[in-house]
């Protein structure tokens, strides 16, 4: 009887795994089916960046991204989708008019870009340019009284040399051999720039907001500043506070390399420059909440639903393109993993949830503030029951490139899990987990409170040298190959952590942050 | 007496070559001094771009920079200088306002140039995008009367893909070894694409005039156009003709590949696109003749200084930017080379002048015309007395790259004297004869009427990935390093062949050319 006992017990385990092993391998081959042959993700792309605009935080743009995506949301069939407030932001911000040109000793029509949250010119202006030599708050007295209406610019080096390199690159074997072979230890920290010792750069600071003052008592009409780029690509950034508190600046334009330099060259050759400029910029302020976009796919499992599985990338961007690589594309992929899912009839065991994060680009404050208001606090650590029930949060938030692996962010068990889930697209490039941190996104606010919380190893392709933040970072940027392949990818990874018996592992609990 | 006369006759040949190879020798180490050492290459080319401005043929810009370089020859202290007109071209044109940008369904200022002489919007115009297809002229029917006011455009592929490659490359050893190695013998002709055989090219014309003039007919406020470059490089041409009696189009603007495609996937997916843009041209026909600027370092051997050493590149580029590399660079160049050859006191026994062309761009005419004044009329082979004394003709526009040698443009008796003029600069990087021709630019039209013609060898850095015609080809894309070997390589060329007791070796005169 025992041994038969054992025969059947071992026979029907056998038959279990093997019923499991074969539902899983159909449940790979549809989601590879749905994931790479009918893929929707290139039309999710269009819609939040062609169709969307800019996606700054709390502008339009990203309110519209963000209502198309609760809509497609239900469309697909997911539950509890909505915008979900996460606490306080500040002001929205748009550009509705950009111009500048040079009109002495020629015309030409300037490349640039508003930083974000700066004002406009009200109305059209005209003006000399004047370059501005100032080390210390002293040195702007030469200044007192001549710079109304102005348009000021100071003297900086260029850097637009040739580039001998390609702007698109993808991980080379012994990158990731590289990566897989670590074992974690932190980098030899780079020596820091000299200016940006903590003293100077608290008197760099200083000084800046000194000279910024200085322009707007002045009566200066624009600032021209040289924007990281080459050849027509013009890096941008913020030039003023979002909080609805910020004191005043003057308009200010990122200005290409080559515009810049160019201006600046016949400056410093005493040749006038006259330039007109017509910028408006307008300042939201009816709604300074922030607001992440969430839905589901509810978990079937009686145990295990109430437990989760969360994806999720941010949705908003810079505000000089529509933000195709940086992170359209992460959203878009996460979006089409949801309905990959949804679309395979998949019914999961965990719960599954999207969250789409806003306000990344100033300080990961979506996932920070959801992190805070669903599952504990990393400053106090004081955790909240449901911080108990998150099994893994995976982001996408590299660009275009596809998956190449996985950082473990030194979680150390979840290794030998994650190699068997990527077993299956090895063939396709992905095949890499590295014990290595990686940072700069969302996942960061999750592993602050004990969630396992991941972003996927990608292929750089052009983000560095011509996407990330700037106003190239368009929908032509994106790659389908690269998207269909990242989807399928994450559409597997989630379907393994919804239905693996236990939750993922856990590294131990980080101590609390520090003030 | 016999045995003894030889022995005087041999000596007195080897201290005369002795002396002039120490001449030489000595000229070559000052020539390098000055070229490589005191160089103002880089202020000639900040005058002849930034401070002249866009130089397109007949243009304000282009008289600019002419009246700069008659000055600055004279300055040096050559004779001759001068605007020489050449004969009839057309019209000059130039930007006065340049801005676009689409209104709706969110705002987002394009870049984008208009087409070189095309008229402008008369003020500032707002109108709904109209994607155009018209495979005939009977295709047009279905959009008469519906396109007043109305900004169109044509569904054209984006092909803005990620490249891989860099954007700036040096010719490598195995290239300079195959163009070393050439017989001359011409490359196995491409195929014709098959829109462009006689026929359907003669259609595609002719279907273009068409719509040209029905969009003119229908009121039509604006044509996009995609460029070509990516990330904010657009690339420029003409959108009609300079000639005064050019027929009336619309006005036009190339649109950077990422703008375009953007307009139209929101267009094709039927998302209304509203634009807004202020456009002034202006159309100048006080002096329709076209110039060349001339200088000369006069000869000073009785029996030779009616001979010539003629170098020069073209002085005019496109519009969109100030046509650094194509081709301020040559033209810098060829000027520092005269600068360096009068700075370091040369008395040559040949005349040596310099002259930089006009119209290059719309086909050679600024050197043709001058070939034709002066040395002979290709098309009858019927020459002046002036041709039989030139007795070769240098020219550099092929970018900022430094010269790797030298196109003996069929001329194989010339091989062993460029071998040897470049033997100093080998450790420079030049080293290469190659037995090729070389097309595209003005040493063609000397080499059409008998004058050996030589166009050196270049690297090709960014010139067709980023500058050559763009909205990116300016100062800072020159190369301080480049110039200045080319310009001390050309000035060495320079010294030799006025020097040389032989005129340089021609090739058989060419057969009339064939109307």
């Amino acid at each position: 009887m025992k041994k038969q006992l054992l025969y059947t017990l071992l026979l029907s385990a056998a038959t279990s795994l093997s019923a499991f092993a074969q539902t899983d391998q159909q449940m790979l081959e549809r989601i590879k089916e749905e994931g790479l042959n009918k893929s929707e993700v290139m039309n999710t792309a269009f819609y939040l960046t062609d169709v969307s605009g800019p996606r700054l935080a709390n502008s339009p743009g990203l309110k519209r991204a963000q209502n198309w995506a609760v809509n497609q949301l239900k469309t697909w069939g997911m539950v509890n989708a909505t915008r979900e407030p996460w606490g306080k932001f500040g002001k929205g911000w748009e550009v509705q008019k950009n111009y500048a040109a040079i009109t002495a000793p020629y015309y030409h029509a300037i490349i640039a870009i508003p930083k974000a949250w700066t004002p406009g010119t009200n109305g059209p202006i005209k003006g000399d340019v004047v370059v501005i030599k100032a080390d210390s708050v002293s040195d702007l007295d030469k200044y007192k009284g001549t710079l109304k209406g102005k348009i000021v610019m100071t003297d900086v080096k260029g850097n637009l040399e040739d580039t001998f390199k390609p702007d698109a690159t993808r991980l080379t074997d012994s990158a990731l051999t590289a990566m897989a072979n670590s074992t974690g230890a932190p980098a030899a920290q780079q020596r820091r720039p000299q200016a940006t010792g903590r003293g100077s750069l608290a008197a760099l600071l200083a000084l800046r907001q000194a000279i910024s003052k200085f322009y707007v008592d002045e009566g200066v009409a624009l600032v021209l500043s040289q924007a990281r780029g080459t050849d027509g690509t013009v890096f941008t950034t913020n030039g003023a506070s979002f909080a609805d508190t910020a004191h005043a600046v003057v308009p200010e334009l990122e200005t290409s390399g080559e515009d810049y330099q160019r201006i600046l060259r016949l400056s410093k050759a005493g040749i006038k420059v006259e330039m007109e400029a017509d910028i408006k910029t307008e300042f939201l302020t009816n709604d300074l909440q922030g607001y992440d976009v969430v839905g589901e796919i509810p978990g079937t499992d009686k145990k295990l639903k109430d437990q989760l599985v969360i994806i999720g990338g941010h949705l908003d961007s810079w505000h000089a393109a529509t933000g195709a690589t940086d992170n359209a594309a992460g959203s878009a992929v996460m979006l089409e993993t949801m309905r990959i899912l949804k679309r395979v009839g998949f019914k999961p065991r965990r719960t599954i949830r999207i969250v789409l994060w806003s306000s990344e680009e100033q300080g990961l404050y979506g996932s920070k503030y959801y992190v805070l208001n669903h599952f504990g606090d990393p400053k106090t650590m004081v955790l909240k029951p449901e911080q108990a029930k998150v099994s893994a949060y995976y982001n996408l938030d590299n660009g275009t490139g596809k998956i190449r692996g996985v950082y473990l962010q030194g979680n150390q068990a979840v290794g030998p899990i994650f190699k068997q889930w990527l077993a299956p697209f090895n063939d396709m490039g992905a095949s890499t987990v590295t014990i290595n941190n990686t940072g700069g996104t969302d996942h960061l606010s999750f592993d602050a409170v004990g969630i396992p919380g991941f972003q996927f190893i990608q292929d750089s392709m052009d983000y560095g040298t011509r996407t990330h933040h700037s106003n190239q970072d368009t929908y032509d940027k994106l790659s389908e190959a690269d998207l269909k392949q990242a989807a399928t990818i994450t559409a597997w990874f989630v379907y393994n952590t919804s239905q693996r018996d236990e939750m993922m592992p856990r590294k131990e609990l980080p101590a609390p942050v520090k003030n």
